[in-house]
């Protein structure tokens, strides 16, 4: 076994100061689910019809659609058999079932039936509708229609219509124009025969807003699309490419009156409607999907960066000095200033994730009970931490993969997949500015509470501190630049304020004076991002490391903070306005920084390993674990379905008439 | 005509406050520029066999590549009809050729034939080799193998032998190791017959360095390999998919000694070497290359910026005001945030990438008279300028690309290939980091010469005056602003410097001392580049606005303003290092960008407009002249090929069973 890896690889790993499985176990959240992770991986990976003779990437856009849910439904069928009909969900963030984005790495088409469709069903639809619809032989595959051609994020502007005919007691479902058109919901196109759909609901020539409904859209039997149902899928995108996105649009499609979900709002027989308690109880799939993307990330970045760190090891280029032998890329200092924070903020999203799915909990617990207090903050911080992490992961894993320099533009790399994959969590589930300026809405009104001396939600208190406070001291330690953040967040949120207040002073609406100083709200709430990502992850890293053995609590602590110095040098000048750092203290940082890579360095390989990715998982020519990177870039150049002919039919067809019309 | 296009696109366009030929023109380079452009583009867009039926984004990798060759013969024909025979390349940096980015958006499978092929042999082969070759019936059909799998930017430790056989009069080409493969040449896998290969000359086992042979690979009649050759192609990428990039082994191949191009190095029958004059007029090829990714990062941030800017002018979200109407997105501060510096940093990147041109031609006409002296500054400025505006670039088109919402993520926006492109210009002819290291070290050394008072090249003049002095004043302008980034170049510079010494002081090798600061040293290269650009675009404005109508002026003066107070707000903290800028100068500053927002905001559309480019190479649902966006979004899905069955074969074949199976 050891012979066959890469000799650099050995040598790194030789060098460890650590036990890798005690950190494998963090991350994972327990050795119980280390084992598991690793059951289910051994199970799937034993199927051997999961595994694809062309890579996906070679085949057109139907043959990888076909592909996939060839392989969605072996997938479907080990979930049956793994949950023994057993279909309560769990969705705390987990990396327990991560090996499904190894089989379908541009994803699987069923993902919404048990990522949406159900979820939505048993928190949105009444007992009896949830026993009706959840039962065996329901017949239904599933996924949720939101978003449309001509809305996505302001749902109230969808325009999709669920018109109620009391003669019949259903619902008329229209699409009165293109851009109503359902558009994006993943598996549409071909693959499910129900969806959810959210319709303005009308009664009476009344508009009652959005409202979920169930539609069967295709034939059980035959799978054709109903009478008054036009529905497709809507061609490549940047990745998801099996994921079968479809479009949607109805034509007077009736469905009974119990089809509308009924679990807060109702419409009775009569067509009386009745009111949801509490329009904000709406929040909570939302917010839990934002929750799932921060983790999301740590998963995608430490994929990236493992492959990254790995070819970086086995990579030799050039001359660090003249006569001795060309150097691992991974000595370069500047190669670890591009992979180190990956390491790092890998590992803060998924401290961060934890620490918010805490609260999740918490917070729906309380809902449970009646008390919606918490909700609102925790919306809040969801919104600009989701923005954030999305953003932080896409610049990492873009900075992985140009680290490997051309060999990371090539598929087989996975990263451009991988880079696709982190891209559309900037946009999905909240798109990166809408989100953000949730978030700025909610601390301006903190900050104005704040000044007028109100009760502060908790995570905002410290605004108390700086409604008089111009400059915060600094201080040369760790807790110092959290402070500095603080601070930081803090100094731009009270700038923001104050240019929308010198706005109304001028007589401007508030609306306009809102949209005038929209680029320092975000501005506000990316920092109070940043602040948060800072906080708990140092704060959480310091209970973590009391129980974690000593080598290993020297590593973690190095990581964390690499992560605080890298982000105050990045944002020195912020700090240079918020805080009293002199340009003394920034040199000392970046000493301190360059230090730290060179302290990180001897470990970047066994950190990368301890993130125990599976090559099935990876993917990847550059960063399986044996680090045989030239031989599998040959390997899969050797599987191009243009490389089974010497010379290609084209030739004959094209260039040859050229050569001989023009004498070449 | 007017009727189809889009109302709120009129509305824009009626609003326009300049003469968009005016700019048109500016753009072209002139008028007769534009002329020739234009009628090109309805030459090569009346030939109907190269419009796609089925848009090339749903094909296999194999279709992919047959569709290329198809329409590139086509295309190659077309060069002959154009060029008459007269094979004289103008390289100069213009939009008059780019319909040919919009007939094969993922590159011509030729395109180093005439790229890198012709224009070495032009300039790196003897007369009588140059001769030989260009001449009607040489059979070639070539491209240029430099890259191998295990080297790229570091020219020296490519492992390719061409050694020579003095009994024979031949060169002896082989692949020693799996690492020596040559891989990435365009064209290589399938559609080339000949390549410019570059090798390890060795001549009695002596290597005597890296050299440029030709080397024909297949058969001139059959396109079979020649003995000896292992040649294929590498598989899919992020783009340039139909780029045919290929690898290529050697195993004792021949060639004659006539077959190394010996304009500069020489090897004579009996085995004599002659050493080429100056080992720096390798340099040329590789500057031209730098120039031209320049100007080339300005034609694609202008394509995404035109897409972005009339999607987001269709587009209507959200409230700005309870009561009214959804307004445009482009009404929203933040997408305006997002978009107009694209639109400005086209405009630097053409202006910076013509001035760079002259200076360019004017260092290669002092070439052809033996003057060298101005080469090694003209390389450092190509350099960093390569590395910051490919990097700038890169940010842009997805910066556009993610102010398109989800429906950016789609191919048919044209914008995720607009990605792949710019993301490999980032790599390709000198790796990021490499290049702006080599500026680095052009930039210590004139440090050390400024600090010692030695006469410095003209870019690098100003540093004399920073050797003795800490801060710069501020002024609240333009050249205020340029004389910032001045400063701060030359603070980044000595920061760098200073800390290089520091570690030499502590008794560290120079090698060692440079690698452990290249952080810095990057960070101060790119800082120089932002001055350059800043400047640059500066100073040439000023040139320009003198001869254009006052309306005009009036607008590239918001421009490049834009361009400046953008990047001083996003450099606020090395302002505050580096000068005497202060808190109140910087909220001026960003009080200034967002009036400046408000200024161009009318013009926006008008602006894109005057790039002109065509529908056709646009190549986006998104983008189209007419804004009929979502028109276009269900034509491009109808196409899908999936979308010609209601209901496909996958659901018999896998789904239908499923459900039987689980009896869902």
């Amino acid at each position: 076994m050891k012979s066959n890896i890469d000799k650099d690889l050995l040598r790194e790993r030789e060098k460890c100061t650590f036990d890798i499985q005690e950190l494998v176990h963090i991350i994972d959240g327990g050795k119980d689910k280390t084992l598991m992770r690793k059951s289910i991986e051994d199970l799937v990976l034993s199927i051997k019809e999961l595994k694809d003779e062309v890579p996906e990437d070679y085949l057109s856009h139907a043959e990888k659609y076909e592909n996939a849910i060839r392989k969605g439904c072996i997938l479907f069928d080990m979930y049956f058999y793994l949950t023994k009909n057993n279909t309560k969900l769990d969705n705390s963030p987990s990396n327990v079932y991560r090996i499904h984005e190894g089989i379908l790495k541009q994803v699987n088409p069923f993902i919404l039936h048990f990522g949406l469709f159900m979820p939505t069903i048993m928190s949105q639809a009444s007992e009896e509708q949830q026993a009706k619809w959840l039962k065996k032989n329901s017949r239904m595959i599933g996924t949720y229609a939101q978003t449309e051609l001509g809305h996505g994020s302001f749902l109230r502007g969808l325009e999709t219509t669920a018109t109620f005919d009391p003669e019949k007691d259903e619902f008329i479902i229209n699409s009165p124009a293109i851009t109503s058109y359902k558009f994006w919901p993943g598996g549409l196109g071909h693959t499910v025969n129900a969806t959810i759909v959210m319709a303005q609901l009308y009664i009476k020539e009344k508009c009652l807003g959005t409202h979920l409904f169930l539609v069967q859209i295709r034939d059980f039997e035959t799978h054709k699309p109903l009478p008054g149902i036009k529905v497709g899928e809507i061609g490549p995108k940047m990745s998801f490419n099996t994921a079968n996105n479809g479009f949607l649009g109805f034509n007077n499609v009736r469905i009974p009156r119990e089809n509308m979900l009924m679990k807060n709002s109702q419409v009775l027989r009569d067509g009386t409607y009745i009111k949801s308690k509490n329009a904000k109880l709406t929040y909570g799939s939302m917010v839990m999907l934002r929750v799932q993307i921060i983790s999301d990330v740590a998963y995608e970045v430490a994929r990236a960066v493992t492959i990254a760190v790995r070819y970086s090891a086995v990579r030799h280029q050039s001359l660090l000095k003249e006569g001795e032998p060309e150097p691992q890329v991974l000595d370069y200092v500047t190669q670890q200033h591009k992979l180190f924070i990956s390491i790092a903020s890998s590992h803060a999203c998924r401290v961060v994730g934890q620490w918010v799915w805490k609260r999740y909990t918490k917070v729906i617990a309380q809902i449970g009970e009646g008390n919606l207090s918490e909700l609102p903050e925790l919306h809040a911080l969801t919104c600009c931490l989701k923005a954030a992490c999305s953003r932080d992961g896409l610049a990492l894993v873009e900075s992985c993969r140009l680290a490997c320099g051309g060999h990371g533009y090539l598929l087989s790399s996975n990263l451009p997949n991988l880079y696709g994959i982190a891209a559309a969590a900037v946009t999905y589930e909240g798109e990166h500015t809408v989100v953000l300026l949730q978030t700025a809405r909610f601390l301006a009104k903190a900050w104005n509470g704040a000044v007028n001396g109100k009760k502060l939600p908790p995570t905002l208190a410290f605004l108390a501190d700086y409604c008089n406070k111009n400059v915060q001291s600094w201080s040369d330690c760790s807790e110092g630049i959290v402070e500095g953040f603080k601070a930081i967040a803090a100094g731009k949120l009270k700038a923001a304020c104050d240019s929308i207040q010198a706005h109304l002073n001028k007589g401007r609406q508030f609306e306009d004076a809102w949209n005038l100083c929209s680029v320092q709200l975000i501005i506000a709430s990316e920092a109070f991002a940043r602040y948060l990502l800072c906080d708990i992850f140092w704060k959480e890293t310091q209970n973590m490391v009391k129980s974690v053995s000593k080598n290993l609590a020297v590593v973690l602590q190095q990581l964390v903070e690499l992560y605080l110095v890298y982000w105050a040098l990045e944002k020195r000048g912020d700090l240079l306005m918020y805080t009293m750092i002199s340009k003394d203290n920034i040199e000392l940082l970046q000493a301190r920084y360059e230090e730290l890579l060179g302290l990180i360095r001897p470990n970047a390989v066994p950190l990368v390993d301890a993130f125990d990715i599976r090559d099935e998982i990876l993917c990847s020519t550059l960063g399986s674990y044996d680090g045989r990177v030239y031989e599998r870039l040959m390997e899969d150049a050797s599987k191009s379905p243009l490389n089974k002919q010497d010379v290609h039919d084209s030739f004959h067809k094209y260039i040859k008439p050229l050569m001989i019309k023009h004498k070449l």
